[in-house]
């Protein structure tokens, strides 16, 4: 089901790069690491990093008790979590038309806390998956001290939009002819070589979750 | 010189990371692609991904004159730019400790109109070169109609901050024994083989500045 176009979350540059269909969404929010939520203090807007995740419809925000982020999310007042993806340079002939390749996402909403501590826990389990997959199956799970210094913030992902540009570029016809090299240069967050912590015990061989990590779904 | 410490800009979560001297600001901002640019519709915060360049003591923004984020920074009320650069995943023996490599900078201004044509050109010229240099040198220059279709938005840097984790997990005391791998995965944008325009003549040779080009400064 796709979501409906509102005042907020219609798409008004290009509207033929918008999506409102959620798995259109889900993908773009699955893949990026990271998304950037704005919140307002007074009247001023704020915008913060962070990492998320996905449960269903619901996206997972989590934090320290002491965030400034975590305690506006809570607060159920109106934020907005951005979420993109760059996937390349492109290159027209003429600098006007000059673009990016790039996925993004725009979520409108309202935070509401996570209480119940088995959800939190859910909740802290797809972080970790959405960070990295096979890591919660091995390092320590959060004790009981550490649960309670964490704020889960969930919100219901009801109005939304996608934002794709791929392919080449797209030039004037009056420029088709020009002597100017074309094209995209791709652009991928890419893993480098794992880098051991100094203190790490000899015995302990790189897991393939680390070896093999990629951040393409 | 450095930015003096405000409320807004003040680093309180992880205050240790926060950085106030320009260098490091400017560095970051100069190495990612793109911003996050928090504005304000009624008491909605809405975030917008978007190129930028800077000049100086002044960060640029650019776009159409019917793009909702160039009409609200033009409009000279409270704004955010947030620029966010993934360096890593940083892998604890906890999950409670897991974190990322990352610099970030989050800029408070207003932003102000840039009318005088040859100014808009010499800030579209940094915008070019933000993405990707030599290609101004090379590509069709904007025309008269196309300047005319395009806003340019300057935000003097004044109150700005930056954050910035890097190098190996903290493990509690407690957990250095455990028999998990720690470390950093390290994360960077990296660009892939250029793909030419299916409709580039076969005349035109890739330039060097595309084939060799690279995002870190």
């Amino acid at each position: 089901m796709g979501f409906p176009k509102t005042d907020l979350n219609q798409i008004k540059r290009h509207p033929k790069r918008g999506a409102y269909d959620r798995d259109a969404a889900y993908e773009i929010i699955d893949e990026a690491l990271i998304c950037h939520v704005g919140i307002l203090e007074q009247t001023q807007p704020v915008v913060i990093p962070t990492i998320h995740a996905r449960i269903g419809d619901k996206l997972l925000l989590h934090g320290s008790s002491a965030s400034r982020l975590l305690n506006y999310a809570r607060s159920g007042k109106p934020l907005c979590v951005t979420i993109t993806i760059i996937d390349g340079i492109v290159l027209a002939r003429s600098l006007f038309n000059h673009s990016m390749n790039y996925r993004s996402v725009v979520i409108f909403g309202r935070g509401e806390l996570v209480e119940d501590d088995e959800e939190r826990m859910t909740a802290l389990k797809a972080v970790s998956n959405h960070l990295i997959p096979g890591r919660w199956e091995e390092a320590r799970h959060p004790n009981h001290k550490e649960l309670k210094a964490t704020k889960v913030v969930s919100i219901p992902i009801t109005e939304a939009s996608a934002k794709i540009r791929g392919g080449p570029p797209k030039d004037e016809e009056e420029d088709r002819e020009l002597p100017v090299w074309a094209g995209v240069i791709p652009l991928r967050l890419q893993p480098a070589k794992p880098e051991a912590d100094p203190q790490l015990g000899t015995d302990i061989s790189l897991p393939k979750y680390v070896s093999d990590y990629v951040r393409l779904k």
